[in-house]
C-alpha cells in the first residue's frame, strides 16, 4: 500500500546524509496521506545505507502500525501529534543537525537575521519551553509534539509561515508541504542557525533584521504575489 | 544569440557550487557584452545540476529579457545597476557564502586584516547601509544595487579596486573583469571572511593591517607594476 | 591465531579515517578476546591505508607482544589498563579528534547539555586531573591508564554508562563492547563535543540539562526497558 | 637536472590541495639540493591542477633561476632565506591555511596547548614581529625570511625543534627535513591552530601544557631517544 509515497519518503529520507544532517541514524522523515489518513516513517534506528522503500512502516492517527515488519520511528508520536494539528503539513523531518541543536541546547531562539532565514520563516524560529518531569518520564514522545504545538499557539506563530522548531535540549523538527519540503526547510535550518550563531558573536547588538524586509523576503517567494522562480511561467 | 558568453556563464554559475558557494539555488552569475550593452544571466530558481548553457537568459540594460524562456534571476536588476554604475566591470556574483552572511548580518565590514585579503581587496569589503522600508518595498532588486553604488561612491572606494560588497543583512555581491574573476573574488571573499572572523574572536584590539603592508600585497599582484605569476613573461 | 579479531580491529581502524577522526596516525583501535586474555591492536605510526589484517598486533595482559613483526600502538599500555579495570569493555579508541582535544586542553568536562549526549552517555564526560612530573617521565602511558581508571573511581562514574573520557592536555579514550562500539562511541563524542561547544558560546548559563531528560534518553536506548531501535523485535 | 627533487617537490605541492591547505594558487613548496646547492620550487601563480615536474623551477641560492621556463613563486626569496639560515632543513612550505593565518593576523603565537602540539613543536609556535615600511617596500621577499630568522635567533628557538612560524599579518611557513616533512609539519600546525583556537575560547587561563609533558611528548617521537613508531625495528 501507499508505494508512491513509501517512495518519496524513502527518497526524503535519504537527502537527510546527503546534506550531512544526520550521524548514524539521528533522524527521520515521515509523509502522510491526508485522504485515508496514513503517514509512512523511517523505520527506528536503521542505518541509512540499509534503507529501502519496503522498509518504510505505514502508521495510522491512532500511532498503530498498519504495514511494515519493522518497529517506526521511535519519534513517530511525535510526528502524528503534528499532523493532527498542524492540518495544511504533508511531510515531518526530525533530525540532531548540530547547529541548530546548539540553539536548542542553549535554549534560544533562532532570530531573524537576515534575507536566507527571512526567504523561508517568517520570523524567529522558536525554541519550546523544557519539558516537565511528568511530561518526559510518561508518553514522553507523544507530549514532546504537544510541546511544539503549545509554542505555537502560545506564541501566535503560524506553522506554516515557520516551518520549524527548535526543542529545549533536544535538537530540531521541521515540516512542510510534502517530505521533500521538510528536508528542504532542514537544511535551510541548519544554514541559518549557523550563519546567525557566528553573526552572534560579531555583534549581539546588531542581530534581529526590520520587519519590513523580513515582509519583503518571505513574501516574495511565498503566497500569493510570489514572484521568485519560475512560477509565473 | 551571445553563445560564447551563455557558456562562460554558465560555466561560471557551475563553479558556485563547486567552491561550496550555494545552498540550494541562493547563488547567480551573471556576465556582460559591452559592445552589445546585453548580459546573460542565470534562471531563477532553478537548481545547479538542471543548469545548461540554453537556460541563460539574456537581458538588455533597461531590465528586458531578449532571449531566454525562463525568468531571469529575481537578482537582475541589481546586476544591471551595477553593470551601469561601474564601467569597467563585466561579470557579477551574488551569493549566501555563509561567512560574508555573517558580517552582512552583523552589519560589519570586513576589515583588511592580512595579506590574504590584501592579494585581492584593496581595503575593507564595505557593508552597505540598512535599506528604507520605501528602498525595500518598491523596486527592492533596483534599490538594492542603489544602494550598493552610494556606498561606493559616500565612501569613495574604488569598485575596480574593492570588487565586493556586503548587502546588509542580506550578503555579498563581488565583480570583476569577467564572470570567472567575479566568481574568484567571491570565493576570496568567502576565505577572508573565514579568517578574519576568527582573528576578532582571537584578538579584538589588532585586526587592521599596516597600510604599506596593505599596498604591497595588492600592487604587486595588481596594476602596472604587478610582478606576482607569469605576466613578465 | 585471532583472525576474526584481527579482521573486526582493522575494520574499526579504518572506520578512523572514514568518520574524519585521525589526521594522519593520530589514533588506534583494539579489541580484547576475553576468554583469551588477549588483545589486538594497531601497530605503531602505520598510516592507514597501508593497514591490513595481518599487521594487527596481538598483545597478552602482561603487555607482551605474543604475535605480529611490528610494534604495537605506543598507547598499548593505556589501552591494557582500561581492559584490567573496567572488565565489561572488549573495544578501546583513542584519538585526537580537534573538537575533544579542544576540552581536554582546556581542562573541561563535556557536559551533559541534550538529548545528543544523553543517547550515549549517561552523564558529563570526564576529564581526567593533569598527570604530574613523576607519572609522565616514568611508565608514561600505564600511568595515563591509571588516571583514567582513578578519574571513574574517585567521581563514582560507572564506565559502562559513560564509555570516553578526556585525557588532560592530551585526547579522548573511547571504550565499548565491541571495538565497533568503541568507535561509535567516539563519533558521538566528537559530535557532542561539537555541539556543546557551541552552546557554551551562545549562552553559558545554560547549558546542563535536567536529570529527568538525561535519565529518559540513556534508558530508553541502554538496559532493560530500552525501546529505540528493533531491539523487541 | 634534479629529476628526482622536481618528481618529489612536485609530488609534495600536490599534498597541499590534498590536505586542504590551499585556496586556487596560495601555497608553495620547495626542496633543496644540499650537495649542489641548487633548490627546485613551485612556478607562481600556476594553478595545482596544471602542474607537472617538468614545470618546476630551479633556483641557485644566489636566487637566479638555472633550470625552468616559468618565474618561480613570488616567495622565493623567502624560502632562500630560510635555506641559508637554517642548514638542516631541506624543505620549506608556505600556505594561507585560514587556522594558522587567523592567529598570525592576530598577531599571537599558538601556545603549546596539549600533546597534538608536542608530538610536532617543541614549545610555542612564533608569530613574527610586524614588518617595518622599510622592509615592506624594498626587497620585501627577502626580508621576510630575515624576520622569520630573527624571530627564531631573538627567542632563541631552535628551527630543527619548532618548524613553523607565523609570519605577522600574514600565514604560516613550515619546514622540515625534505619537502614531503614540512608538508606534513603545515598538515599538523593547521589542526593545532585549530584546537587551540577552540581551546582559548573554552577556557583562556588554561591553556598552556606542562613543560615535563612537552619534553615527553616530543622527545618520544624525535631525537636518539624516540620510541614511537617502528624505529627500533
Amino acid at each position: 500500500m501507499l508505494e508512491d509515497l513509501k517512495k518519496e519518503v524513502y527518497e526524503a529520507n535519504m537527502l537527510l546524509p546527503k546534506y550531512n544532517l544526520v550521524t548514524f541514524t539521528w533522524g527521520n522523515v515521515s509523509g502522510i496521506d491526508r485522504e485515508k489518513n496514513l503517514f509512512v516513517i523511517k523505520p527506528s534506528g536503521v542505518d541509512y545505507d540499509r534503507l529501502s522503500p519496503e522498509k518504510m512502516v505505514v502508521v495510522d492517527l491512532k500511532g498503530q502500525v498498519v504495514e511494515g515488519e519493522l518497529n517506526p520511528s521511535s519519534d513517530t508520536p511525535t510526528h502524528l501529534v503534528l499532523y493532527k494539528n498542524f492540518p495544511d503539513i504533508k511531510g515531518v523531518v526530525h533530525t540532531h543537525s548540530p547547529w541548530a541543536v546548539s540553539f536548542a541546547q542553549a535554549g534560544l531562539d533562532i532570530p531573524a537575521a537576515g534575507t536566507t532565514h527571512a526567504d523561508t520563516f517568517y520570523g524567529p524560529v522558536p525554541v519550546s519551553r523544557p519539558m516537565t518531569e511528568a511530561e518526559v518520564v510518561e508518553a514522553y514522545e507523544k507530549q514532546t509534539g504537544d510541546v511544539i504545538v503549545e509554542t505555537f499557539i502560545k506564541r501566535q506563530i503560524d506553522p506554516n509561515q515557520v516551518p520549524a522548531v527548535l526543542v529545549n535540549d533536544h535538537g530540531p523538527f521541521t515540516w512542510g508541504k510534502s517530505a521533500d519540503e521538510a528536508v528542504h526547510n532542514a537544511v535551510v535550518l541548519e544554514e541559518v542557525a549557523k550563519m546567525t550563531y557566528h553573526t552572534l558573536q560579531l555583534n549581539p547588538h546588531k542581530v534581529v533584521m526590520d520587519q519590513f524586509l523580513l515582509d519583503k523576503h518571505f513574501l516574495r517567494k511565498h503566497g500569493a504575489n510570489a514572484y521568485y522562480g519560475q512560477k509565473n511561467k
